[in-house]
């Protein structure tokens, strides 16, 4: 929905948001596959206040083109001012008045943590693909150092859908005494060969694209074309069959054309789904660093919360939160038989876990559009 | 199946096929969208003698990037050979001791018949993006030169999946009075818009690869990593999450790896999902002409079967033919449910259609597998 209405209202003027972006540094993160990463830049928001007992903070954790823009305190009844403003603020269910809640950009993207982009010490240039590997457990690390460093002794909840689903997740399994509750929202033990094969492609868009040069392109000079398609890929895994048919059948576009990512003769017309595929292309190039989102659908695709443990069940184990498992019916990217496996899963091995399904025809992005759903489930805690 | 055994078998030697293929090449054909192609040459085979009556001919349609070559009378038993070897043949359910098979290759194809690599007359140069919007009603057209020219009077059957069950739909439609039968397999009326957004992916990296020039390449130096990027997104559409999980699951490559379309670095290593994918993506450039991936697919986006009517109903009302539509339970390019829907209107418009649904878990491409159930559907006739 937020993306739809973007499309539709994309001639009115950009929101303008008061954006408090603070930013933590430490020394270095031992990555979980090998090497080490140093200085490391957390980019993060908070709203409302820590109390002194430092428990009652709620961490957030976004998905894979996401920002520490959770909520927008400036322009709190927008839903598109901030891409979790919804759920977030005083009154709402993560209430503001009354918790803690911070928002941390994750390392190896662009919105203000260290990334790819980031200036590579040994160097003074950007790192490029000189940046490591980085993973979800890497990510849930790097937050811990943040809330540790805010006086945060206890978490109330960590939740985030998606790969921050993976985040919510992995953060139950690695600090299981921190946290109260989690929930973990359109996001699995691990990502199918289908979501591998799928980042694969949208990933080698964008390495195809001569600007990309392999890596090293300038700010600003990244390749957007390859980055356009990679999110056009993208933004069908999102949605679904159905979502899409509503949203744009076989309709010739009517708005104003959009310029595609490439030179695009029109053979027999333009269906309006692709204008609006040229469009959120175009948008995410303006604004997204190629290099992270290679590293961060990577880290997606390499995320297995049984890694490092002799079993998914010895990892499932460890959780001693109250877990949520959050899936959505048409999701196709984190299918919800998959969610709900991993529910029973945690069950199995004796953990405090329940599963919620969105009936949605929204297919992933309903952990951005069902907002009355979604307040519905979390509200089951 | 096939895909898979010749993933793991492609360091065996290459089947040497007895290709007889035929031309035939006419003035001019009116497109359906608008100007005229000339000459046009249609490349075919057939197998099977032509009766004295000229009515037991049966036209195997094929799909996006198949050829003439249905069947290998060479060797039959093979089922690597030819594209529908399994079902063609002596004794097969295309029993080619009794009928006169016959199958072309589509225009706007590059395996012998006039397309975008085909030279233009104006020019004496290939058309490239100079060939005009070709739809499924154009393809159709010709073969119906074809078999006047063969001596057909009237088909036993038409039949094909995938766009070539969309070609036999307008067979059905176009000439009812010239077939006593029609097989639509996973095929619909139109595609959805998912479908139509999968296929303008694919098609912006082939034109984002600057090899492209806009279609001007020179004969073997088209976009070959554009066009195998654009493979790799149709084989994840061919297959389903539930197939691609049973061949691949997060298995981490153990085999020679393959040269990926572009310089990827390996973030974490290989999964074979990723290898398998380029492997299929560099096979399809290697023999399949970029400028033709373009064109086809887009007919496939533009065929809608109620074009040029009133309405669906009328359009389908037209048909004589006894009809049968085959849709695929795991098929999410062309879902079950609309090929059910579409059986459907025929008999509610008064058409003698019926409906069968292969149990597969191998998606789209099951029509290409599931030889005991494909053989069993037909035989419903």
């Amino acid at each position: 929905m937020v993306a739809q209405l973007e499309y539709i209202q994309r001639t009115q003027s950009q929101v303008q948001t008061e954006n408090d972006v603070l930013t933590f540094t430490f020394d270095q993160l031992l990555l979980q596959r090998g090497g080490r990463l140093g200085p490391v830049t957390v980019a993060y928001e908070t709203w409302g206040e820590l109390n002194t007992t430092g428990d009652n903070a709620i961490l957030i954790t976004h998905a894979l083109t996401g920002t520490s823009h959770a909520h927008d305190a400036a322009d709190p009844e927008n839903p598109r001012a901030a891409w979790w403003n919804p759920l977030i603020g005083p009154g709402k269910y993560f209430d503001t008045s009354r918790y803690f809640v911070i928002c941390a950009n994750v390392i190896g993207s662009c919105a203000g943590s260290t990334g790819p982009s980031s200036k590579n010490p040994l160097t003074d240039r950007p790192y490029g693909m000189r940046f490591p590997v980085i993973t979800i457990r890497d990510m849930v690390r790097a937050q811990h150092k943040l809330i540790k460093h805010l006086g945060v002794r206890r978490l109330a909840m960590v939740a985030g859908g998606s790969i921050g689903g993976q985040q919510a997740l992995e953060w139950a399994v690695t600090y299981p005494h921190l946290i109260e509750k989690v929930a973990v929202i359109a996001a699995s033990a691990a990502v199918s060969a289908q979501a591998i094969a799928f980042n694969e492609v949208a990933r080698q868009s964008i390495m195809a694209d001569p600007a990309w040069l392999c890596g090293d392109y300038l700010p600003g000079q990244g390749p957007a074309s390859g980055l356009s398609i990679a999110r056009m890929l993208a933004m069908i895994t999102y949605q679904s069959e159905e979502s899409m048919e509503m949203r744009f059948s076989r309709n010739q576009v009517q708005r104003e054309p959009v310029t595609a990512p490439t030179f695009a003769p029109e053979l027999g017309g333009r269906f309006d789904v692709e204008n609006y595929l040229y469009y959120q292309g175009d948008k995410l190039a303006q604004r997204f660093d190629a290099n992270s989102y290679l590293y961060i659908s990577r880290a997606m695709d390499l995320y297995d919360v049984s890694e490092g443990y002799a079993s998914l069940e010895e990892a499932l184990g460890r959780i001693r939160s109250q877990i949520l498992f959050v899936g959505i019916s048409s999701d196709f990217l984190f299918p919800a038989s998959h969610v709900r496996r991993l529910a029973d899963k945690v069950q199995m091995v004796g953990g405090d876990a329940r599963y919620v399904e969105l009936n949605s025809p929204h297919g992933h992005d309903a952990f951005l559009k069902e907002w009355n759903q979604l307040t519905a489930a979390l509200r089951q805690f």
